[in-house]
């Protein structure tokens, strides 16, 4: 029988084991949920790295540069860590190298995992779908924010969980705690996210609009992989989805 | 205006600051229990250390030894992490070395806070008593299991927030879902926390006992307390509680 687990933070990615198991990597707010819009946009592949160093490198060879600290776009960079920087034709077939505070410090923690996926709202009943066919075990990693556990993230993972097939054992006291949390959300989303830390630290960016689209759900049939150190959307979605 | 937060895992203690703050820390089951439970019998102090081999030095200094490894006593040692250990004339009086799997671990990571403080839910009143009296800032530490975040101490963190006055501040998602666990419990502790894999761990282990006993409310009012390395209980509790 196929095992859910949950990750609550990258500081406690150590303790899982990844092997042989499907990561899925979630930032609600805002990493996964910009990663997903920017292939709906065209985005040919995003390159992530860990430092503001790195991710100049790359573009002084053609990238097109994403970066975002503390909420805010780093000066420099073309585009931020917002999902609406994406809504730009000029984004269409290009490789953008990507580093934001929390989303693509994760990854690197996670790299024993036999394949590597990004999950938001805004993708949840395709990413549900894909699990549900490959069954096999999956670790959900929660970006969370400065190590610190965040509620959005939990509350994504406890609503996927929700949404796997009842075959899959919630496997740890981790996936426990989100999953209860999920049956305490209702439909609200933002109005269960009003004492987040970080729904608040956007709010006073004046990013509200951010926080609205990165809780719609279902928008978007996209599932981004990471292969060989680069993320590029899963192909055939419908196909892989039986 | 006072703050409480909530640190979910030994191993995120580090991104928790606790200069001139109160920690609690917390081992449902059982370290913490076992501790209040040992001052009720009488026990003079304990001295918690992090490894076997250190207990076993102090145990041969004249200390009563008490080890656990994976929810069992450890061989050569008088006490387990059994309260039921401590219902024993011969510990009054006596000074014992202390060692256990979660529990003494986490005490090292927290020395900067201004006082540490034991509790669980068998001193749960006196415990919210004493912080509501002191109006300082606090931090929740719960032990895990392994690092692990563990739904048995995150539902007592909740629960100590749900008795503090109105005047404390929940500062981080920690805290929220801790407080939102706590919301959903109910009165059944033990149904609620079926799912706890340290609850089945203990079960499997023939402990069920010590699982009813861990999760009795206000059967002491004792508060262990860390001073100089070594745990002693707060005097005068009463008077200290206004």
């Amino acid at each position: 029988m196929p095992a859910v687990s949950v990750c609550l933070s990258p500081l406690l990615a150590n303790i899982h084991d990844f092997t042989g198991k499907i990561a899925v990597v979630v930032d609600v707010l805002r990493a996964t949920t910009t990663i997903i819009t920017a292939f709906e946009y065209g985005v040919k592949s995003i390159l992530p790295v860990d430092s503001i160093e790195v991710c100049r490198d790359f573009q002084l060879q053609g990238y097109i540069g994403a970066a975002e600290r503390e909420g805010k776009k780093v000066k420099g960079f073309e585009l931020g860590n917002s999902p609406f920087d994406y809504f730009n034709p000029c984004c269409a077939g290009k490789k953008i190298v990507f580093t934001t505070t929390n989303g693509t410090r994760t990854i690197s923690t996670i790299k024993k995992a036999d394949r590597i996926i990004f999950g938001a709202f805004v993708n949840l009943d395709v990413v549900a779908g894909f699990l549900n066919s490959l069954k096999k075990n999956i670790v959900i990693v929660c970006a969370g924010w400065e190590g610190e556990v965040n509620l959005e993230d939990t509350l994504f993972a406890g609503t996927l969980i929700s949404k796997l097939r009842s075959s899959f054992l919630r496997e740890g006291d981790a996936a426990v705690l989100a999953y209860n949390l999920y049956k305490q959300s209702g439909e609200d989303l933002l109005g269960f996210l009003e004492e987040s830390t970080h729904v608040n630290r956007l709010k006073k960016l004046g990013l509200q609009k951010d926080i609205n689209f990165c809780l719609e759900l279902n928008k978007y049939e996209i599932i981004p992989e990471l292969i060989d150190g680069e993320i590029i959307p899963v192909e055939n979605i419908r196909n892989a989805i039986i």
